[in-house]
């Protein structure tokens, strides 16, 4: 593997999910892998979870890390080409990127989307870019479209919790918009919506979407999911339920008004199979999901940032492996 | 050890003295203890000696570590419970701290008091949620009401120096309040007069506080202190001075008017035992603390924060010990 | 070597760029040298090139690094002796200069000069300060008046790319003046200057620097190189073009009027000898230096950021190896 960016990367999902349980059954068994090479990871927005777990992820097969905060410890970039670089940008991402590529084996880079312009950022420019001039394989710590690390966790997650029932059925897995206070990206649920459309296409789920109208993803992303509007009626039978929140694709990075009903609780459980419920986190309590659930059985978001580990430790162990060819 | 956040934590102190200045004879003779291991380092506020002692002891013992300043790449967490999280905070410490403990054997917070809401600064109840939802040993780097580190520190150096005197006297400690310009916690007092305390339990050292009217720290941290209000009384006899400023407890947060003379310089030093003189760092130079003394044979600031990395090794050892019981 | 803050610390740059390339050739054939030993890395100011590079150059050697961010992560530091810090200012130099020697082995400092004061800045008061008092050895990470590890990367680069060629010949290495919109430092300038003056006298290139009236460099930093005002002039046979603004040294940080024609382009290289072209980055590209060039075969500024490492590791080797003696 010489790139990390989406679903189109991973040739077969049972294959990788299959080979991050095994590094979550022995995490150092890898470490010569990973012997004097060095991961670098470049963050233009801020993280918790994707910081530590794949820094960790890194230290367990045996590489150095080196952090760069790229918005606080050093200057904006350009991106454009072909404009004299007489404003307020200090370095064009050409150098930059390339310049990284020279003290790193393996580069890791977080940059959200801006939310004004559609085109822009669905044309992923600066990651693309990035990638490009860098020279060394690079991981997505989540681009202005897609969070890969974040969707092979909660593939894993399902996975790992769902194959300890022995009854043969396939998951019923519902991505569920809920409400938030702030216009946020489509990089999650794209993404989401992405991995399980191929895990469904691999027989390991059924997939489903619901969303207020207004709220519907690119179709780029949903090849194949159960498309709703009632929340009520797509939960119906739910063994997972993945809340998240996003803005229209539609009218872009907007928040638009939605009736009511749309915080996931007790009461909408009710409707599922007692469904599992998943979270990228951060969560905000009891606007998007209630804190009876967090708090309580049914709950998989720790487990499943848990998981954050091992899906990077594969990725990354992945490239070692294409390196070392 | 599972947690170290006061000396309530500690046994016994001179044995911990004693396994910590082993330590600093042999930095390098644990490194086995600490092999895949790693400890997560949380800071809400800014830290210089902290962080990099901290960093310094855990990499002697073989571990890994990640740093986190969440006051500054991260985001405003959320400690109340029950509230609609629609407003500036994104993140519960709830998740937060679970989620961190997910990726670390070991975590270390700094969490500073607001110093306008004594109930709530002294409930510690920022630390004691992280404590309680990361699911991992804690150690503290400084909490609203105590920074033990630090006075663990303080009590080896002054074990260490004075054990070289043969003449079997115990050492006169004083902790003696000076000016500052700002609201100062007070933490490091707190702290530093409940090891002495203990100490002197212990029968290793006799122990006195010297202050304003109107700056006595609360009762709960120190008993059996000789409390003084006149800082040459005070002074007589002393072998160790510990100069710091705190704000008031009483009236919470504030700094009241005092008398002159609290400054601590050579003219005060003639009325000690030419007592060598300690601070925690940083000091504002001729305002709590003259240069002359700083400068001068009578210092002991700079070896006191050399300690600082032999006091984090002995508790992160203890707690790696603890942990492969 | 015990201190690395000009080229006064190299007895010969042909030994210690034979010295780098080896480390480049073989890097990771010295790591037991820095088993156990720690790098601080203190900045500042901002550093991406400087702290990827120096990090990853002590990861070769087998150390342990810490960053510290002392700009963003810590506190306003004193300079001044004899002031009551009754101020702003947190720490004095001495005490944090000081502590940070007590858990470092090796330390690095970035400390920029503020472009006020002449001669302020070329005392290097803050950083002599450091060097003085951490009482460990030190790497200039570029202070006010100079950046040796890129100086040193520079002569890396030319000797590397000039001796692939068999004439015998000596390269000519031209550092040519360029435009900016922000009033910069004179410390790469004056450094490249230095370090190629001390080349020049070993034999190893000629040394022209070209400059509109009133950029004149400090005579200190140019002994024995060719000065020209006419940049087609100064371009004649060169070999290199070192390409960089500086602010003016007589007319102390001012950004002066020049005529046109200081841009570097492909117009301009046809009177050179089809010189390869470098610059220190950040570039501010087609204010000082054309993207034909950045983009095309005559540029080393990646090769030459690339070479950075073998820089500081060459640095770092050197201070180990004096440790150990």
């Amino acid at each position: 593997m010489k790139l990390f960016t989406s679903v189109h990367d991973v040739p077969s999902i049972k294959q990788f999910v299959k080979d991050a349980l095994e590094l979550k059954a022995n995490p150092y068994a890898h470490q010569s892998l990973g012997k004097n090479k060095t991961l670098g990871l470049v963050f233009m927005n801020p993280s918790l979870r994707t910081r530590l777990s794949t820094q960790k992820a890194a230290l367990n097969l045996g590489m150095n890390v080196m952090v760069m905060n790229l918005d606080k410890e050093g200057w904006a970039l350009e991106t454009q080409d072909g404009v004299v670089m007489n404003g307020s940008t200090v370095e064009h991402i050409r150098e930059a990127a390339a310049v990284m590529g020279q003290y790193c084996d393996i580069l890791g880079l977080r940059s959200f989307p801006k939310l004004n312009n559609r085109e822009e950022d669905y044309s992923e420019d600066f990651f693309n870019k990035f990638v490009k001039y860098c020279a060394v394989p690079v991981v997505s710590l989540e681009s202005a479209t897609r969070h890969p690390l974040q969707s092979f966790a909660d593939i894993i997650t399902i996975h790992e919790t769902w194959t300890k029932k022995p009854d043969g059925k396939k998951p019923k897995v519902v991505l569920a918009w809920a409400p938030h206070v702030k216009a946020l990206p489509q990089a999650v649920p794209n993404s989401f919506a992405e991995w399980m459309c191929k895990a469904q296409a691999e027989g390991m789920i059924d997939f489903t979407i619901a969303q207020p109208e207004g709220y519907e993803l690119s179709e780029d992303f949903t090849p194949g999911a159960d498309i709703q509007y009632n929340i009520e009626e797509a939960l119906a039978g739910a063994d997972y339920v993945y809340v998240k929140n996003w803005s229209s694709y539609k009218e872009y990075g907007k928040v638009l008004t939605y009736p009511d009903g749309w915080m996931m609780n007790n009461e909408k459980l009710k409707f599922t199979n007692d469904a599992k419920v998943m979270h990228c986190l951060p969560v905000r309590r009891d606007l998007e999901l209630s804190s009876e659930i967090l708090d309580g059985p049914n709950s998989l978001v720790i487990h499943e940032a848990g998981n954050r580990l091992w899906a990077a430790q594969a990725v990354i162990k992945a490239m070692l492996e294409e390196m070392n060819k």
